[in-house]
């Protein structure tokens, strides 16, 4: 049997069998060792790799974007610009960012399984579990190990079939290295983001530090020396985030049939409404970039799933049955039949807050629950208003980012549309929280105008003044947020109890009896822990039956730059136009493998069978967005930057020999 | 009592009180038939006017686009590059078009109504009624007038409660004498549409010839020395399209509930499907430039007239009544719910075919239905297809234009996307037609591929080869334009019996009734009939408060050209760039009016009292397009080209002194 190059595998459960099988290659026990150690999750946001001895990190521009954005000054933007640091002195400690390398873990699933008893509720169990695993983390935390203190987590895996505890060394100063500017790193922008052929250099390179000085590593991951080849074994090691794949038929149906629909209906309408603003003017598109620019990677991301699942071929695994009474698939079926018919876009619009989709009513919102909630004993509040959660919670609320009138009256406009949009005819239950004396855009206009909630000082005059000041408050913003409380909370409730609460419980039930049934020899969903995929190099056919081959070249950037006559985002920088003549054309830029791999796994880097680095995946192709739901290996595609074009622009472009020298080439 | 500067009079029943009162000038009979015979219906696209006594006309360059697009040669894009004519010579006849000036016109009701007797059906009256119209028409054509042989035409009037008939002078020798770059005429572009500040050169100059010479001109509209005051009154002659202002409430809120909310779905997901393709590339960009521009020009109207739907003050002047029991505006309750119903769509989908949007299934249908329908007797077939209007569809059917394989697959996916986003989870009957083994990307690929209906020499060999032909064809596309026909006929049936005729017969009913009691005290709703507008020049404030002042200067135009960094669509011309420093910087460039207008009024001369030229109207302000409803002063403006800004171009940067000396300036 040869198998697809599908999955997320477990470092403790490797698919040892399926490479030697099709690729003729043993996993060795220290390879493991050797690339889990060389491997890191980039604070919250990505993967990483050690890539020397002296603690450089590699990871993609766009998971280290935020630090660039927080190093920028006034004067110098790191993220137009790009950044190298020419000696160590002059690498920049990025403030607050912490990195976690994976040292250890433990199957602890007797242990976390062993103080539940049959007679508890699935409450009381779930209590208890928590209660255990806090106990585990701590207790493990306390220890010493042979690396220093390590940070743990307890991971649930298989939807409750298993809990791991996983022991990270964790490096809390980083610094920046070195980083392209954003228009090589993103070359091609919106248009080819998910497409192929890409030429991006979505690489930045940051060090870990300890006691002041780089830091020692043993485990790092060498460059490869021996460039690579078509057909090739090539394996990627990173934390992929969130995969559904355990979904029942019916849960992908709601999935088709109403999630995606609406979310891209959603996304359609503030893509134009918000490019039709920027249009306008130059300072309009600085002031809506943010939003656009996400809204444009949603939509093309929901446009590919969605094509993925209106694929028949990914539907042929899924069995058709007629699930059975109290069966959890039955359970899952009645659960989105809840959701479907109108639940989930209720809660979406009143207690997502999609309806007011602004920051204005974001504040107020917060303003009114932060006040509410810390009225009530800690248990009763909604979670994110919890005593752990509160330090963050007022970080956000309290911070003093630029907030443009004229963007929040646009978006507020097109939600208070929205709403009718989809209510149509029978909006007028909305009355409570609707304005109908006014046009939508007239309402939007009266109630950010008039709100004073931007002001932060004056964020913290209300917070301070605790319910009298919310509910006598004279602010429109306040004003409506607290109306929609109970519309809100109701909605949250029903979605919660109705929805979310038995699809949860159905799901673990469904993953205890298939994994007592296959046990490890499937790998568990994406839980944002490590994971090694393997695969190939390899070109693919689009649909229409155009060829793509697997590796583009510096050439071949600079061809498509030509044909799009330099227009943005197809302008490479400056300092690459400068230096075109010194680069060696035939440089491989990036390319394609058959890797299993999903978000999260951005920043993880392609290693070949002797561990070494080949290249830094930063994204997939249009079909691998279905990877969500299914893996197939005919078009579904991982993207990587090539590691010859990060050596050659290092040395020709940035004057980095300091840097390339260190990486070993 | 102050009238708003509401009204499209027919200029045998002019607002001569209105105007009077308001503005104390009085309309003469002199003055209004110096006027209308200077006025002009360009084609059947736009309005226009003499603006000399040999035979100069001047129209929107977006009007007479077309002209220029037939003219060009792979050498010279004349939308591109514009075009002027250094002599009489030099001037380009336009194959084919004609423009048509109103000399008379005469009530006919009681002709029409004189032919229909009480015992006749709905049916047989509107039979007889057509019938005389024919006769009236071909009679007066055939005499001869003061003015040569006119072309005569009875146009409905007040839904029925009028006929008139209208004699034009046509000319059919029409050159084209000057046109600025398409850059200038719609600076701007897209983001700038329906917008003020507006800062467009929308206009091109034509003339009309008899006999091989310019045509002599006895009534053309002299060009104003005397400027444009603030406040002033004006006028605007010409031919608006269509607008709906008798609409019941239950009417609107169909429109307001499901028309427009449904048709910006459509909108809002095409606009950002075909931006992506396009912004891949430039041959994209070339290639989905037409549809995206019609896309973008729809849904920008769209969005302001359901933001004019949405505003309360709109619905202030409709009664709430409880319509009585066989009342026409019960009648017309009752067709808009079944429309509500989901009959709209279905045959929005089904039958107007946007759920196969693209040429190759328009091509399949039409011959699919050519060869059917005209197997049957004339009297018996679908309308289109009647031989009336057969020489013109055949005409479209075999036209060569270029039709790209990509641009239809994209097209095609997203509609097969949208009927499933539509139908949700209850598309499985449309079995007959959607194909469920592939998704629809694949569907589409392989219906477009595999046709070969975009070869006209195929498409004729199709038409000829009749029923046969079509039953056992290969081609997929026709195969499934086959299938879909019992199901889009189905549609259109339900549709044209329980949605249309019924809402068609309550207007005539309401209408008559309102003509009985009002008379012409009223304007009848536009219907491509000459009709004046009078008005006054004037600013307005935007929502937001911002005030608008109404002339925009050169100065204007090069200074939001400049803040735009010079990008497109904010890049004028070479020409202008070249000779900005001959330009007077405080020429006036574009002004806005308190005109009421409407689609087809585009091309319209602006008029001071003295009947002379203020400028050109090219467009309303984005709360204009609530005109079609109703009327409001308060920001509703008619956008006109300023008179001076044609003068100082002509003079400055085209060298067309020739021109602006017979302009008289």
């Amino acid at each position: 049997m040869v198998y697809a190059d599908e999955g997320m595998w477990l470092f403790e459960q490797p698919p040892t069998k399926q490479v030697q099988e099709k690729y003729g290659f043993e996993l060795t026990p220290e390879w493991l060792q050797h690339v889990q150690q060389s491997s890191i999750r980039f604070a919250r946001r990505g993967s990483a790799s050690f890539v020397s001895s002296q603690g450089l990190i590699m990871t993609n521009h766009h998971v280290g974007a935020r630090n660039l954005h927080e190093l920028s000054t006034p004067e110098n933007n790191l993220l137009e610009n790009g950044f190298y640091a020419k000696t160590f002195d002059d690498e920049l400690p990025c403030k607050g960012l912490e990195i976690f390398v994976p040292v250890s873990s433990e199957d602890v699933t007797e242990k976390v399984n062993a103080v539940v008893t049959p007679e508890m509720s699935a409450e009381e169990s779930q209590k208890s579990r928590n209660a255990v695993i806090a106990t585990l983390e701590k207790e493990a935390s306390a220890k010493e190990s042979n690396q220093g203190k390590l940070r743990y987590e307890v991971t649930t895996l298989y939807q409750g079939g298993a809990y791991w505890l996983y022991g990270y060394k964790v490096y809390n100063d980083v610094r920046l290295v070195w980083a392209p500017e954003q228009t090589i790193a993103a070359f091609g922008g919106d248009p080819d983001n998910y497409e192929y052929p890409r030429y991006c250099v979505d690489c930045s390179l940051f060090r870990a530090y300890e006691n002041g000085k780089p830091a020692k590593i043993e485990h790092f991951l060498k460059w490869s020396t021996d460039g690579v080849k078509d057909g090739e074994l090539v394996f990627v090691s990173g934390f992929p985030g969130k995969t559904e794949r355990s979904y029942t038929r019916e849960h992908l149906e709601f999935q088709l049939d109403v999630y995606f629909p609406y979310r891209l209906q959603k996304l359609y309408r503030r893509e134009v409404i918000y490019s039709t603003f920027g249009n306008r003017n130059i300072e309009n598109q600085r002031r809506i970039a943010d939003d656009l620019g996400s809204v444009q990677n949603y939509r093309k991301r929901a446009v590919g799933q969605l094509q993925g699942l209106r694929t028949p071929s990914l539907w042929k695994h899924l069995p058709r049955i007629t699930p059975a009474k109290d069966s959890p698939e039955k359970k899952i079926m009645n659960a989105c039949l809840t959701a479907y018919n109108g639940q989930y876009v209720a809660y979406d619009l009143f207690e997502l807050g999609e309806a007011f989709n602004c920051q204005t009513f974001k504040i107020a919102r917060m303003l009114v629950r932060l006040v509410y909630e810390t009225e009530k004993p800690n248990s009763e509040r909604l979670k994110e208003y919890r005593d752990g959660n509160l330090e963050s919670l007022k970080q956000t609320l309290f911070a003093d980012t630029p907030i443009y009138e004229d963007v929040e009256i646009l978006k507020l406009t097109d939600s208070l549309n929205l709403i009718r949009d989809v209510y149509r005819g029978s909006w007028n239950s909305w009355v409570p929280v609707l304005d109908f004396d006014l046009s939508p855009k007239e309402s939007a206009t009266e109630l950010i105008l008039r709100s004073k909630v931007r002001d932060v000082a004056e964020r913290k005059r209300i917070a301070e003044g605790g319910i009298k000041e919310i509910k006598y408050s004279g602010d429109p913003m306040i004003q409506l947020a607290l109306r929609l409380e109970p519309i809100a909370k109701k909605y949250r409730e029903d979605y919660e109890n109705n929805v979310e609460a038995p699809i949860t419980a159905a799901y673990a039930e469904l993953a205890k009896k298939r994994f007592e049934k296959s046990g490890t020899s499937v790998y568990p969903d994406a839980t944002f822990t490590l994971r090694l995929s393997y695969g190939a190099v390899k070109g693919y056919k689009e649909d229409d039956g155009t060829k793509v081959a697997p590796i583009t070249t510096i050439a071949g950037m600079f061809d498509r730059a030509k044909k799009q006559k330099f227009k943005e985002p197809f302008d490479p920088p400056k300092s690459w136009k400068d230096g075109k003549t010194k680069l060696n054309p035939a440089t491989p830029f990036n390319l394609v493998t058959t890797n299993d791999i999903i978000g999260g796994n951005s920043g993880s880097p392609l290693i070949n069978t002797k561990g070494e680095v080949l290249g830094l995946a930063f994204d997939g192709n249009i079909y691998s967005l279905s990877n969500n739901f299914v893996y197939t290996e005919t078009q579904s595609r991982c993207v990587s930057v090539h590691a010859d074009v990060i050596i050659e622009s290092l040395r020709k472009i940035y004057g980095a020999d300091r840097i390339a020298d260190e990486l070993g080439k």
